[in-house]
This record gives structure tokens, sequence and C-alpha cells, in this order.
């Protein structure tokens, strides 16, 4: 496929619509390649910057970092307001929509990242409450949310989202993740990764922030359990509040730690976002969309107790671990092997419902749909990315067991917990990654169906995919209605069937109706468990987001992988591996969402 | 696409051939998740060995990882003998190749390592002579040598690629790394990824095993440049060597270090290698196979002159570097200043060549092949991926300079090396990519000259590409030769033509051939200056290649980094980037060659 060559000015050209043109144009490629080496430059600085920021650099503080963080986003937000502007004032041009980005699952934690991090003061230094940047920074993301909102209440978006037109108000990505830029700017492919890059380094900031607090609880817990040799001091840890009404401030940087993972997730969301947009930019889309289908929530009962209940589960021991942990020794113990247990228990109930969905499948055989869409690639790549950095944290774990000399007995809880781990998100990964490659459930089966009473019949058949609809709620009625009618109708009125014939092609209805009853409810049988399954497995999944987001990390508290590996390097690994262990969570969660919309 | 099931055993089926076959099949989307999956737990618990053995973890010993590796190559070569079983069995059948894979660079360097990997007696262990997984490393991966060679000896070859049939018995990639494997058999995609993360694996622990020999030589040179307040000790350096013959014990223990670079480009290549033919199970071809052109090494003279002299004085300056580093400190500030010095030089004639060839292409507007090609994807991917690596060090340089205190005079050399540095990689990727997608040269605008010609006379064209070839010696005599004699031999014959018609169509004919002769002479111009900044830069990267590979390291030696952002924050950066930064310059000297011979 050739490139279409783009002008950096002017009016956006289709593909091959410009062909030929001016000589300043650069091939798709090479503005990719030009583009992402650009972004990847930004990165890299900046994640030299963050380094040199943590590692305590002579003649480097704080205030240039921010300085940095604040010129990045002050970049994006021109940028933003550009793109805006030319969108208004070409708001009449017919612009292709990717629909498989910008998600439904997207939409969803949207709505909750955005408004609770819209509650979070600043991106992780309201401690240090005069400095300017601290002011700036969310003076400056409260400016971009403002300045989408005013772009977005211009009617230029396509009817078919007016319905959830309420929600499209929050952000630039909502009102343009769908889009396919066409026009091949350069200009554009450089804002766009620019702002995918601003916020993976604005998310690496909020890491760092959180892991030097997560670090520095760590070490005042870690001496209770008599790992007590440990010299380094603890740092940037509740320094002095200066600002004007100090019991404020000490609430904000309390409440801080609260909102942190909220803010965490909200970042690495816009990246992927933005990560489609730049991917789709140029892409050339076919006409077929995938079927829109409804948020549906009946005969999901079992898999949705199941997993309230490990919700509620989860926040009362979540809760336990944390009053218990650090209190004394025998106290610290206890509250680990608790966790322990209850973990492994819930990891065993995820890996035994995944395997189940994946065995439905593999009874089940169907084509998977193969074509490239670059938003559901990502997310495929995202979760495999994501687990192998909580794979990490467990080989880790079974390492450290095997290489212990001394295992006091909570320790060996360890062993089962991280080889579960492991299980758990390899099967789970198996499962979403199918069922995201596969066609919606129901219709070729009864399109196929459909097709042999028309030739009955001879009359052009109804809308064929209510038996998928109807079976959800278990009951078959409503596809005989819809079934019967038109053979009876038709069968009188034809001219070439003699009277034997017709009797036959009775019975041969008889048949097929009696025949279709039997596959349509095994099928919708086969859906309810796929709905329950992946309804048990997202709650299960906000429930295991929960813990390492909210500080219950055994990892740290358990003590024996930095003995075995000593202090630094664990807890590099752990810092390291840790926040895509969290967003692995999140991110399953999410998936999962968009697969049950889809089953 | 649908995916065509897989049977888990029996002979190999086409996509579409066994469908709807057996219960047992996986799709091709599962089974690659369940294989990289697989793959990349492997590669996170090896690499969790490979940091418990360099932090000395408690209970960890070399023994034990070698143990690990050992037994991973053991499981590579079982699948390797099984693999190669089932090819010699079935080798009647017709099984696609992908053209593109296993390119033309791959068996140069091939040849360059193969050889001097087995000089090397074994995976950086030779110091510990008698241990048990010392011999048996080597005689693992000689055994799978030898083994592959016995099996590529037996004649199921394609015909095409007998012309390099002396090489192809090197190794087991050697006659199947352009396979696509089609009958996407599960274990294949296991086997594959297995030896991919192995691969992998062993080039970490060569990395590992590098960095820690040069980290020890930096340790004793730094004291001399008056960065002396260094506490750690040095790491396992010169241990007693204890085998039988101590002076050839010794004498190998230092010879490998200069074969270490050859050891570590061998896997990494391996890897690469293997991870095309993964990514090639299953996919479909098309018939469209690229050009076979020959190198040729006419008309390049400048370029490789140059380049040549560079190839020189980088081999002077990496020679005095390394005898005077170290001694005193003026000698080490000298050494470092000549470094800096030639370096930009160097950096900025590269930069400019690789600008002048995508100006080039600039100038010359066409089309790029976008079709998706894994081999040539992962190529860029590559380029991109560890330009990245060696950015980090460069961004560290940069950030060094600008915090510092105190400044000595042979520091600010470091500024205008670290911006040139990322510059010249910058311009020089987007040289090799834009190159790498361009259609062959001289074809298209040939044809069509042809094509007219051939409505004239109304006989068939001979070979067009004849231009482009002669066209690079730069005399364009030939083609006038070939185009005329097909026009004056039939335009007589032509039975619907006038006089008049004649004559016009002579006159054409004299159009024509004057007007291709300016194009063609332009077209050649353009591509022999191409070719010599090809050339150029090809032995540039080598160049550059050399002083990292062989311990001539600034970015240990100088000093400024380390005060600014402490010793081991900058040494981890240095030891995790190095190895891209060197992989780059090897990876970018490959693709040029591939350029050089599509030019």
């Amino acid at each position: 496929m050739p490139a279409a060559p783009a002008s950096t000015l002017g009016p956006p050209a289709y593909p091959g619509a410009r062909r030929g043109g001016a000589r300043s144009s650069v091939p798709q490629k090479l503005a990719e390649a030009l583009s992402s080496q650009y972004g990847l430059n930004v990165f890299v600085a900046g994640l030299l910057f963050l380094l040199a920021w943590a590692v305590h650099a002579a003649g480097m503080g704080k205030r240039d970092l921010l300085g940095l963080l604040t010129a990045l986003m002050l970049l994006q937000l021109f940028w933003m307001l550009w793109y805006m502007g030319r969108s208004y004032a070409q708001r009449r041009l017919i612009r292709p929509k990717d629909a498989h980005a910008g998600a439904r699952w997207l939409r969803v934690s949207w709505v909750d990242t955005a408004v609770l991090r819209l509650l979070s003061p600043s991106t992780g230094y309201p401690r240090s409450c005069v400095r300017l940047f601290s002011v700036l920074e969310p003076l400056l993301q409260g400016l971009v949310q403002v300045s989408v909102t005013i772009r977005d209440t211009a009617p230029d978006g396509p009817k078919t989202y007016s319905k959830n037109y309420c929600f499209r108000e929050v952000y630039f990505l909502w009102g343009h993740a769908k889009d396919i830029i066409q026009s091949f700017k350069t200009l554009e492919r450089f804002g766009v990764i620019h702002s995918v890059f601003t916020n993976l380094l604005l998310w690496a900031n909020s890491v760092l922030n959180e892991s030097k607090h997560q670090l520095n609880e760590h070490k005042e817990r870690l001496i209770t359990l008599g790992f007590g040799n440990i010299t380094i001091e603890l740092d940037d840890h509740s320094p002095p509040c200066n600002c004007s009404p100090p019991r404020l401030c000490a609430a904000l940087a309390q409440g801080m730690y609260y909102l942190y993972p909220f803010t965490i997730e909200y970042q690495i969301l816009a990246s992927t976002m933005l990560f489609v947009l730049w991917k789709n930019i140029g892409r050339s889309v076919d006409g077929v969309s995938p079927r829109r289908s409804g948020l549906r929530l009946r005969g999901i009962l079992a898999g949705s107790a199941l997993g309230l209940g490990a919700l509620a589960a989860t926040l009362g021991v979540v809760a336990v671990y944390l009053v218990h942990i650090g209190r004394s020794k025998a106290k610290s113990e206890a509250a680990l092997a608790m966790f322990y247990l209850y973990a492994i228990a819930l990891l065993l109930l995820m890996g035994a419902a995944a395997l189940l969905g994946v065995g439905i499948y593999r009874v089940d055989e169907k084509s998977l749909d193969e074509s490239k869409i670059p938003a559901r690639k990502l997310d495929s790549d995202l979760l495999v990315g994501a687990a192998s950095g909580s794979w990490l944290l467990s080989w880790g774990s079974i390492l450290a067991i095997a290489c212990a000399e001394t295992r006091p007995p909570y320790t060996w809880y360890n062993l089962p917990y991280s080889v579960l781990a492991i299980a758990e998100k390899y099967i789970q990964n198996l499962f979403i990654i199918e069922s995201a490659h596969r066609e919606p459930e129901g219709l070729p089966e009864d399109v196929c169906t459909l097709r042999v009473v028309t030739v009955y019949n001879g009359a052009a058949a109804t809308d064929s995919s209510r038996c998928g609809d109807s079976g959800v709620a278990g009951d078959t009625a409503p596809q005989e209605q819809l079934v019967q009618p038109a053979v009876k109708g038709s069968l009188g009125q034809q001219p070439d069937l003699g009277r034997e014939e017709q009797t036959e092609a009775r019975r041969g209805k008889g048949v097929w109706s009696s025949a279709r009853r039997t596959p349509c409810f095994r099928g919708s049988a086969k859906r309810k468990v796929l709905r329950n399954i992946t309804a048990f497995l997202f709650l299960c999944n906000i429930s295991l987001w929960i813990p390492p987001a909210f500080g219950c990390r055994p990892e740290y508290d358990n003590g024996l992988e930095e003995v075995v590996f000593g202090f630094e390097p664990w807890i590099i690994v752990v810092n390291l591996a840790m926040p895509f262990s969290i967003f692995y969570r999140m991110h399953a969660a999410a998936s999962l969402f968009e697969v049950y919309c889809k089953i």
C-alpha cells in the first residue's frame, strides 16, 4: 500500500487525493519514525531528570524537574488548542472514526479516574505548598480540561455519539480519541506523540512519588518484623509545610495518598488512548464497524454475587492488614499469613473461572477475527507486558524462598501465592485475548439456520440476532414465534410444491424448529456461563487492584526477599515492577468489562 | 482473516486445509499468547537468577545460574533435534519461505560472529576452569552446531539457495530462518519462543560478565582522574585459576575479553532471527518476492575511501586511548579530549552524509512499500529501540554537564559529542528506515519508458533494469544501444503506419531517447551518491562499534556523570544502556549493508 504524501499546511487531504503534490511531503513511514524518535528522546531525557531527582543528584532540585514537566505540559496544551481550533474550523468535513479506539471500558474508567483526579490537588507535590510550579501544574491541567470542554460543546460531533454527550464533555480525548487523522500532518504526529510521552513522564513522576512514600512506610514497618539492619534514612518524608492554612495543607497531603492510585491510572489511560490515536494517523478504515451491544445485567447473579463477596472480603482484609502490619512482630506475621491465605483462595477461584472460560471456547470451536486493529493489539500487548512486571515480582519471591537459609513459617504461604499469581495471570490473559478476538456471539449459527428456513418459504428472513438476545434470559419462546409465522404464512403460497412436498416441508419445519431449540439453548447457556465468569473476574480484578494500590504490599513487608537479594536491589525491583502489577489489574478489569459487553 | 486450526500431532496442514478438524486445535492468536507468555516467564525467571548472582544473593551461586542456563540450552537442543527430524521426514513437502527473513546482512555478520564465537571457549566463565558447567556449556553449543551440520547436509533445501550452500551448513538458522511454519503446531511455537528467550538470557549473561569486567577496569582507572572516593571493592576479578595448564588458562581468560563483543552480537543475532521465525509461524505469504540484487562494488571509491580512513583512524584513536587512559591524570584527560574531538568530527561527517541521503529521497519523491513484513518491522524497531539505549547515555551526559558544579575543560567536549550522538542516530535511523521501505531503485521509471517505446514498435521489450545497472558506472551508452535497435528494427515492419506517422514515430523515438538520457543519468548519479553515502556510513558504524566494544568507554572514564548522579546510579544506567548502544552500531551497519545491496 503506497503512502499518500502529506502537505504541512492547508486543508486536510485524504490518502491519494494529493498524490504527487507538493515537494514538502513526507511519507507516512518517515513521519512515524521522525515523531516516534522525537517522543522517545523527550521520554528518555525526562526519565533522566526523574532519576537525577530520585538519587539527589548534585545541582538538580525538584524545581528543575517541575520546570521540565510544566514546559512539556504547556507545549501539549498549545498543540491541543491548535488541533481543536483546526478541528472546529473544518467541522463540516466527514472524518473517519475508529470504532475500536476509546472503547467503552475507557469511558467507565475515565469517569472514575477523572473525577477522583480532579479531587487530587496536584501531581504528587502538595507538600511543598508555596512553590510556583505546584500551583502552575494543576492550573495547567485544569486549563486543558476547560478549553476542551468549550471545544466539545460545539455541535460538530457525529450524531451516533449524542447518547453519550454528557460524558464526552470531560476531555479532549473524549472527543478525539476515535479520530483517524487522515491528513498525515507532521505537526499532528508530533503533537500526539508529545502528548503520549508527556503523560508517560507524568505517570513515571507519580509512580516515583508513590514509591518514595511506600518505601518510607515500609522502612518504618520493617523494623517490627526483626529485619532491622537497614541503615538508609527516610527519604523526602513529611517535609515542613509552610503554606497559609497549615491544617488544610496537612489534610491535602494526607488525602493525596488515597487519591494517588487514581492519578496514576488516569495518566496511563491517557497515554494509551493517545498512543492509539497516534497509531491510527493515516490508517485506512475498513467499512465494517463492530456491532454496538448494550450493557445487559440479567443472568449474572452467581458471578456478580461471588465477585461482590470477594470485593467486600478484600476490603476487610486490607483494612485488617493495614491496621496490624508494623505494630508488632506477631501482629505483622499474622497479617501477612491472613493476606496470603485469602489471596491464595481468591487466585484459585479466579484461575479456575478463567480456565473454565478458555475450556468453553475450546469446545465451541470458531474462527477468530485476526484483522489488525491498533487499539486491540495495544490492549493485548499491554496485558502481557504489564503481567510481565508482576511476574518479575512473583519469580523473585519463588527464588527467594528457594534460596533462603531460614524460612519463618509465614513465608511458606508466599510460595503458593506466587505460583498462583503467575498461573492466574497466564490463564486470564488467554481468556481475555481470545474473547477480544472472537466475533460477537450468536450471529453465525442463527444466520445459517434462518437461511435454511428461507429456502423453504422463499421469503426474506427477518433480523436473526434476536435468538442470541432472547437466549440470554434463558427462554426460547420469542425465537419460535419469530420463525413459525414466517414459515407458516408462506408455505401455502408456494406454486411449485405438490401436496406431499408441502407436508414434507411442514414436517421439515417441525424438525428444524425443534432441532434449533437445543443449540440455541446450549449457546445461551454457554453465554450465560461466560458472562458470569467475566463478571466474577471483573470484580475480582478490581478487588486485587485495591491492596497494592493502597499500601498493602507483602512484597515489601515480607522481608524474606530483602534478606536474600539485599535491601536495595529488591527495593529497586519492587519499585520498577509494582506499577506494572497495579496497572495490570486495572487494565484486566477494563478489558473484562469490554469482553462482558461483547458476549 | 480467520485462523486455521492446528492439530498437535500428525503431518503439517496448510491454512484452511484442516479447518473444523480436530477438537484439540488452538487458534493462532491463542497459540501466540500461550507461547509468548511462556517465553516471557522463562526470561523473567532467568533475569532474576542473573540479578541474584550479580548482587551476590544469599544461597545463590554461579553453579545455580549455570545449571539453569544449561537446562534451558538442553531443552532447546532437544527441540531443535525434533524439529530437524520432522523437517527431514517431510522434506518432499513444498514449504513457503519468507524471503525477507534471514537477510543477507545476517549471513555476513553470521560468518564474522560464528567463526569468532567458536574461537571463544565459553560464554563468559573460563576463569572457573574446573567447574562442570563451564565444560558442559560450550560442549552443548558445539553439539547443537554439529547436529545441525548433519541435518543441513541432507539435500532437502530449496534449489534457489544452492548458491549459498557452503554457508548454509553453519547452523540451524541458516537452514530454517526463512521457514514459514504453516502447521501452526503449538510445540513448534513453544520451541521457537523458548530458543528466542534462551538466547536472550545467554546474551544478558554475557553482557553482565562483560559489564563486571569493564566496571573493574574502570574502578582501577578512575582513581587516576582524581575521583578517588569510591569505596566499592573490585567484583569477581581475576580469581585464582586452578586448571592443569595454568598458562593456557590465563591466556584463554585474557583472550576471551577480546572475543566477548562477538559472542554478545552472536546471541542477539540468533534471538532476532528466531523471533522472526516465530512471528512468521502461520503467516500467509504473498507471491511477490523481493528482487535479488548482487553485491556490486563499482563507483563507491569516495565513500569507501573515506570510510576506511575513518576505520583506520578509529583503530589508532582506540589504541592511543587504551594506552593512555588511567596512566596519570594528565594522560587520561588528554586521551579523553582526543577521543571526544575525533568522535565529534566523525559524527558530524556521518550526520551530514545521512542528511544528504534523506534529502535525496525527499527530492526524488516516490511511494514507499508499506506492506507488513515481520523481519523488516523488527529491524526498524530494533534500530529505534537500541538507539533509545544510547540516547539515555547521551542525555545523561548533557544533564550532568548542565548540573555539574565544577567542569574540568575536557568535559566541555562531552556536550557537543552527546548532542551529535543523539542527532546522528536520529538522522541515520530515518535514512535506513526510508531506504528499507523504498522499492528497489531504477525499476518503475525505466519500465514506464520502455512501455512507451513498445507501443511504437509492437515488439516485446527486453529487460529494462539494465539502465539502472549501467548507470552505476556513470555511462549511458549501453542503454542507448539497448533501446535503439529494438525501435529501429521494428519500425519498418509496422503495417498500419503511414510514412508521416513513421517519421513522427522516429522523431518520437529521438525525443524519447534524448529525454530518457537525462533522467537515467540523473537517477544513476543519485544512486551513485546514495551508494557512496551508504558505504561510508556502513564503515563508520563499524568504526564506532569498536571503541565501546573493546573497552574505550568515556562514559565510564569521564567521571563527570558519576559526580553528578552518584557512582552507583550512573554505573547502573551505563551498564543497562551500553549493551544497546553497542548493539545499535552493529545493527545499523548490518542494515546499511542490506540497504547498499538494495540501492
